[in-house]
């Protein structure tokens, strides 16, 4: 089966890996919202974190970053005096720095990633949402307006969010090959990600929605189990923004082009709303202890 | 005393600490002919071995980088395909990367190493000999034309040398201070570094050589002991250049402005040859095996 995927970090990284062992095609397309360029080096921790987790030499901890990765760069740069509240491990930073000379020399972000997943021995394809500038910035219910990384490791998502925006996306395109993915996959899964910061940037590209309210198998898992976000500020955030954080919440976000539902099993009164809805809805457990949960939720997803 | 010292790599490093010990007032004057670009970071090798050795944070033992760092970066560049024979270690890789952001904000070369070195608390001013771009190049024996680093690290100093030329050094100037501190000081010591390729390029820079000619009192540290370099390929490149691999033939490149010289006690001839030319001769244990030893040449040097 012909699988195209959109994620962003961990929870889209973990049902990827699942992913890979059931599809015999995968394509990932992975937000850059909330690239960056932090100590001189373009950083896309979306794109690293599912190549990490896909190559198996992710911490898989820790979330991002490679295991066992050293952070002498970022600390010494402290002592020089730089501001390095953006962890960055030593092996993580070889990454961005390859990443920012190949693009300096003229290569898309999407051959980039391309090249560091190949040199990885990642068989699945990578691409960015867009080979484009689009930056997420966080206007918080104080009404400041932070880059998103401000927001997310600076401040370590603790101001409530009154907004999130993408600039650049009305001028970005999706990468090469991103709504061909879309249309010639059997199955498109929404990967259990953030629906506002790594799944909303992707939606919000010209040319995605439509493709996926044309296809006829679209299929996301729920990242709320039980109200909670398992990872990161998503049920706050969809709080604060007046969604609600349930799982019905957030496929009520996507019921213009969803078509099946992933619920977690402890989640049975949500897995009704969403089934009144005309969904098709599955529950199954979704937490993705391992690899092999990962596959468990893929298998129920592709079903 | 008030001093003004001209050097290059380890052989400058180890004087300079002795200096620093003795010496009232120290301004160091650092080749930067050897500075390049290597994975997008400036690297300023003589400059930094320099700090780091008056910092007392140098790898003593490889001469070079600092003590105890690690090498994850540049080996993670080397498994995603980069040619990595350029070692740099971890937090020397931040000292490039800080200098390189402080020079694209605007900063020159000069007020970076002085802010890099203020950091490390090194009460020494360290000046680079021009804030301006001088490229060390060798011309081989076999007629090939290579960048220093390409010749000194890729090819570890193997060909035979025929020429040595300083690119931009024309249309380079001192950076501010330099000459000032030769002037200002009351003695000026070229210390025991390369004389092609660590003190060459300061004095190739308009008005260094002049300065030194006019100045009483300029003593220099032969590099040479029996015939052999302690470090590096001077030797060989003295021999292949023409010079001549001793103590006696350094003299001679520096006759014009030189008024005494230190030559290594187990040199007495060298050292009879260059008194016969009317320069002052000081004959000591020029070995600067630790602190103490460095801190005995230093008073050589300045008594």
């Amino acid at each position: 089966v012909k699988v195209a995927a959109l994620a962003g970090g961990v929870g889209g990284a973990k049902l990827l890996v699942g992913l890979q062992r059931v599809a015999s095609d995968l394509t990932a397309v992975v937000n850059t919202g909330d690239d960056a360029v932090m100590y001189g080096v373009r950083v896309s921790p979306d794109v690293d974190i599912v190549t990490y987790w896909l190559a198996g030499i992710a911490d898989r901890k820790r979330g991002w970053g490679l295991r066992d990765d050293t952070f002498h760069v970022v600390e010494a740069l402290g002592k020089l005096g730089i501001e390095n509240w953006f962890s960055l491990g030593d092996q993580d930073f070889a990454t961005c720095l390859y990443r920012t000379q190949r693009l300096a020399s003229g290569a898309t972000l999407a051959e980039t990633i391309d090249e560091v997943r190949t040199n990885l021995g990642v068989p699945v394809r990578i691409l960015p949402m867009t080979n484009d500038a689009v930056a997420t910035r966080i206007v918080t219910s104080d009404g400041r307006t932070l880059e998103f990384q401000e927001y997310f490791v600076k401040e370590r998502c603790r101001p409530d969010v009154r907004e999130v925006r993408f600039a650049g996306i009305s001028e970005a395109t999706p990468a090469p090959g991103v709504l061909a993915a879309l249309e010639n996959a059997d199955k498109v899964v929404i990967c259990p990600s953030n629906p506002l910061l790594s799944i909303g940037p992707i939606l919000a590209l010209p040319g995605v929605r439509g493709s996926l309210r044309n296809h006829p198998r679209v299929v996301a898992v729920s990242p709320i189990v039980k109200g909670a976000a398992l990872k990161g500020p998503a049920d706050r955030m969809l709080e604060s923004m007046g969604y609600g954080a349930s799982a019905s919440a957030v496929a009520r976000m996507y019921d213009d082009f969803l078509d099946a539902y992933v619920v977690d099993v402890s989640d049975p009164e949500e897995a009704e709303k969403v089934a009144a809805t005309g969904i098709e809805v599955l529950s199954v457990d979704t937490l993705m202890i391992d690899d092999s949960a990962s596959e468990s939720v893929a298998r129920a997803a592709l079903s």
